[in-house]
């Protein structure tokens, strides 16, 4: 395991934090998830505010048995390296000239730091900005796009969730999401420009746009606290096909990105992690290529219904300059349809909790 | 009832042919289903058709005790004008100088041909070039609309339908629909130009497209016949809000436009004069103007769900010149997962048969 970053790093960077049904069950299956279930908030429904009145996406009745757990991406990583640890594996961090040779052939290799590392396989879990993917000879991949006009300013806040639940709000703002980290830790979102300057939001203003955005309803008071964390994410939706080539097998954000309105990025790389383990160790007991083959494959069809996903509550939540007055009586439709219909419902709420493995695969 | 067509004409022009369930309910209802029970197609399903395979969309699971019934606006204006006939109604045809009067005050009339008509009040279904809302002054109505890239070129043919259910077929040569209007007589339609010439269109080309389009899954064969007639009609959405003034009241396409990709046109207009029937009933037996007052924001719900609806439709089974490779692939993936999720399917489904009055008003 080669990381660029420092264990310190990896182990503190702020990321996602809502993990699927079936990515908990992931986790807990390796052997991995004794703090995720300890620690880890189960929630079992949304909430989607707007015009006025918020509206509960209620998982218990609409896909029963099935739920999210908020827990931070960087506990999942710490949980990971800990367990590889004990297990006596090498992992190298701050690793900053990686190179992979030789990915068409039988005997792959990567050099750095003045060291070679003969590999069986190479899975490339390095990031869309990663050495990975551009290791693949020009031509071999399609690469998919869309940018968004806009960008998410997300801050870490020390206080208290002012609800238990996530919070999608759709206002004439913009987009506002009240998340969580942990009883203690608040997570929140603002629509802002795609070329937003994170300087121009100094605390007050970042929390009077909150207030504004989220303190539509009746009773709603937004509790706040000292800022800890803040940045601006950009909004990109991304899919390089195939998700492999000879030895090496591309996984997450390496092959693809998401907005994340949808809460898919960190559950999809799990999903095609747990994909390629399965392809691995089939190998490795048969010494079929089989599964290794059909991986891109396999994985992809997964990849798209969340590209689609995360596309979908984009578009349903986000204001739009390019709509026109129809476009927003749309969208506000919509929006009343999914609140009213429980078929409309569960499609959100299947998506968001996760459609189970193997009935996309 | 004052005519601009002669009745000759009001009886034979051809236009949509889908009736929801809550349609034919209500026909039946106002005893003037009788042929329609008779005569009509009952559906209880709809293919999607894309990528060499079809997929039924099965109402009978979906929505059971709802389908559609397939039969001619035509046939319903016959029935109609049958039966005020019968009943005693003065029904004016070929009337070409129709005003509108008064229409803020209590005593309301129409002129036409020298006469004048004083009324109670108003319905305005005259359709959306109709003289009725433009006798709105200016600045009353805000208006919603959009247009699309493109238009239906529109069949009917001698021949037996290939297939007992509609065809909603999405192909890379654009979107086309296999429906039929009786055992002996079938409809298609064409995705075109938005100016398309329809004098570029000879009767061999249909036939070669419609092929091409919808002979796509192993075994169909698109039986053809003698085409009695064709055109093209453009793709617009569009609502005026609100639907009434003074004593006039806007129904059907006098108000709003659907795109005819969801089969909504007829039955908002038929729900919209339901509405208004009952509004009207409600004020000759109490003499409370309440549900007429109330008239347009009970329409709008469903208008709005019928248009967003429209809008879903024709958006997820066209193809848009201005769609980049993501949006096509995205396009694929929304179709995928309408034909595999019971949900998302049971959304079109409850969709296309209507939803329940009362659900939305």
């Amino acid at each position: 395991m080669l990381e660029l970053r420092s264990r310190d790093h990896a182990e503190k960077r702020v990321r996602a934090g809502v993990l699927e049904q079936g990515t908990t069950d992931t986790l807990v299956e390796a052997a991995v998830g004794e703090r995720l279930l300890r620690e880890g908030l189960p929630h079992r429904g949304i909430e989607l505010r707007y015009g006025g009145a918020g509206h509960r996406i209620a998982f218990e009745k609409l896909v029963p048995g099935r739920a999210i757990t908020v827990y931070g991406q960087q506990e999942v990583v710490k949980d990971l390296i800990a367990a590889r640890l004990a297990d006596g594996g090498d992992l190298r961090f701050d690793v900053d000239d990686v190179a992979l040779h030789a990915i068409d052939t039988d005997h792959p290799y990567l050099t750095f730091g003045g060291e070679r590392l003969d590999c069986d396989f190479i899975a490339g879990c390095d990031g869309f900005h990663g050495v990975s993917r551009p290791s693949i000879p020009e031509g071999v991949l399609t690469e998919y796009e869309r940018e968004y006009p806009f960008a998410w300013l997300g801050i870490l806040a020390r206080v208290k969730p002012s609800a238990e639940e996530l919070i999608y709000a759709r206002t004439e703002r913009g987009f506002a999401l009240h998340s969580m980290r942990s009883p203690e830790i608040s997570r929140f979102y603002l629509q802002v420009a795609a070329d937003e300057d994170i300087a121009e939001w100094p605390d007050d203003r970042i929390w009077a746009e909150l207030k504004a955005r989220l303190e539509t309803v009746p009773g709603f008071v937004l509790a706040t606290g000292e800022i800890i964390d803040k940045g601006v994410t950009p909004m990109r939706s991304f899919v390089a096909e195939p998700m492999q080539y000879g030895r090496l097998f591309l996984a997450g954000d390496a092959a693809h990105i998401v907005p994340p309105t949808g809460a898919k990025g960190l559950n999809l790389a799990v999903a095609d992690v747990r994909q390629l383990t399965k392809a691995l160790v089939h190998r490795y007991e048969t010494g079929s290529d089989e599964l290794l083959d059909g991986y891109s494959k396999a994985c992809l069809k997964r990849v798209w219904r969340a590209q689609h996903f995360s596309w979908w509550m984009t578009t349903l939540l986000h204001t739009f300059d390019s709509d026109d007055a129809y476009g927003h009586r749309l969208q506000l439709s919509y929006l009343d349809y999914v609140t009213s219909s429980e078929a409309a419902a569960r499609t959100l709420a299947e998506n968001y909790v996760g459609l189970p493995y193997g009935s996309l695969e």
